[in-house]
């Protein structure tokens, strides 16, 4: 098992400007591994759902090399459940419902076969329990990537600053790095966020594109700039999915490597932002994603 | 003389949460020659100002090669000046005092070894002044480039929109972008624009970089993330000045030179904010701006 990642597995119903959708398979497990698959054939999720959740998502997730021993299924619960209405300009949203149901008292357990896998991603779920993952690997794995939000920040900061000790990645957003360094610069809030453990960090600008801080290099990602933004759910998870899944296969996770990884993730949150949920994800090929990586090539190069 | 541009000498107050200053010089016009004298040393520049303005300050943009014969004084009238209070992110500014003094009536007079300039950048002026200037050329500049702003947008649209159609190049921001276009999406706003008159569209996003749109070609620059950003005031001004200057210098005109051409104009933008109105600007030498050209190499260059 070349990766492994926890993280949830939902239902959401979005509403954008574009239109509405009931109840949808979401989740940041799901768009993690469904990202990483593109690159990993061997990888273990690990996961909760209720009994109303579909049994041929799962079956989805296995056929493109996801273990799924590790999702629990609990009877007679409810799956997760968000519903969110983003504004006219998609970079802001309202959440409308959140129904924890399993996740309120998730207790991940990392089955045997992904004890070793030498890449851990944990996905944003409370710190404690993130912790709790790390706790279960057998061998400290390689490379150790999060995610988080402000939530976590404001409620559960201790815990949250334990947890980034263990790790080696922090993939967060501009304003979430601004509120754990209390600075607005961003490059004054890497060093500072880097002393709290986390060797390498990523800041996600959405439309902007990511920066990549790692040792003294800096790498700015760009954003395709789309045509148009059709439902932006799950486009972080899939950009940290895309990410790890890069790493893991490519096995080496030098700085170069990293800023391939990142294009990688960069260009499949481009494709998942396309259509509703995870639709636009399960359909993009192989050919259409090295495509997609060529235009941020040809976007972002230039010589003196 | 290689670039003649029209914008205003001014003076400033400025209040940033590092600091305040009492009236200093500024205006767009001052930023472009400035910026682009890193690259063109014949320049013209055409503004107006009032007998209090300062007569060294014009004596050192001429040792930098900028004809100010195109620079009335007007006796018995002040200089235009404008005060404003930046936020905390400085990304956002309220304006305390606008006096426009001289530029109230201002009708630029293109002095004659101006009007054949190749290259000629309109600084943020009402649109029918930046008419004028243009109507004012013996021969249509080879590139026309010109600024402007909300402002403009909401008293004087009809009068924008036929200044446009004589332009190649625009450059403003991306607030700017979608107000002028009616649209969000960036990459539909630049079509709908260029449909306007300028075959070239560039969007300012600050912080974010810029963007480059020409025919089916997109660049996107990055900025170079800072430790800190003491005073914003003319970054805009700059980066149009060091794109100008660098074009102007180089004499073509082809996509990669663009390119280049805001990379110089990024880093100097880079410089201006790091000290209060234009002093770091004037500070900076060219081994330091070659340098920072090249951070600007090592942050955006990624090989698949």
């Amino acid at each position: 098992m070349k990766l492994a990642t926890v993280g949830s597995v939902a239902f959401d119903a979005i509403e954008t400007p574009f239109g509405k959708t009931d109840k949808i398979v979401g989740g940041a497990g799901t768009y993690i591994a469904l990202a990483s698959s593109f690159f990993v054939k061997q990888q273990s999720l690990i996961s909760v759902v209720g009994e109303d959740f579909p049994q041929e998502v799962l079956a989805e997730l296995e056929s493109k090399g996801v273990d799924i021993s590790g999702v629990e299924i609990k009877h007679g619960e409810k799956t997760f459940f968000w519903s969110g209405r983003y504004h006219n300009d998609l970079n802001s949203r309202d959440t409308l419902v959140t129904e924890l149901n399993v996740l309120a008292d998730f207790k991940p357990v990392v089955p045997a076969q992904a004890q070793n896998a030498p890449f851990l991603m944990l996905g944003n779920l409370s710190p404690d329990v993130q912790l709790s993952v790390i706790q279960q690997m057998q061998q400290r794995p390689q490379l150790i990537a999060m995610d988080t939000m402000n939530f976590w920040m404001d409620i559960a900061l201790d815990s949250l600053k334990e947890t980034l000790k263990h790790i080696d990645v922090l993939i967060i957003n501009d304003e979430e790095a601004r509120q754990l360094s209390g600075v607005y610069s961003l490059r004054k809030a890497a060093n500072i966020i880097r002393e709290m453990g986390p060797s390498i960090l990523i800041i996600k600008k959405g439309e902007h594109g990511a920066l990549l801080f790692h040792e003294s290099n800096m790498f700015y990602a760009p954003a395709l700039p789309l045509e148009e933004v059709f439902d932006p759910t799950g486009a972080g998870d899939t950009f940290a999915g895309g990410f790890m899944g890069y790493l893991a296969a490519a096995d080496r996770i030098d700085f170069d490597n990293m800023k391939r990884a990142i294009i990688a993730g960069s260009a499949l949150a481009s494709f998942c932002v396309e259509k509703f949920g995870t639709q636009r994800l399960k359909e993009v090929t192989h050919p259409e994603l090295q495509a997609r990586m060529q235009e941020f090539v040809s976007l972002s190069t230039f010589q003196l």
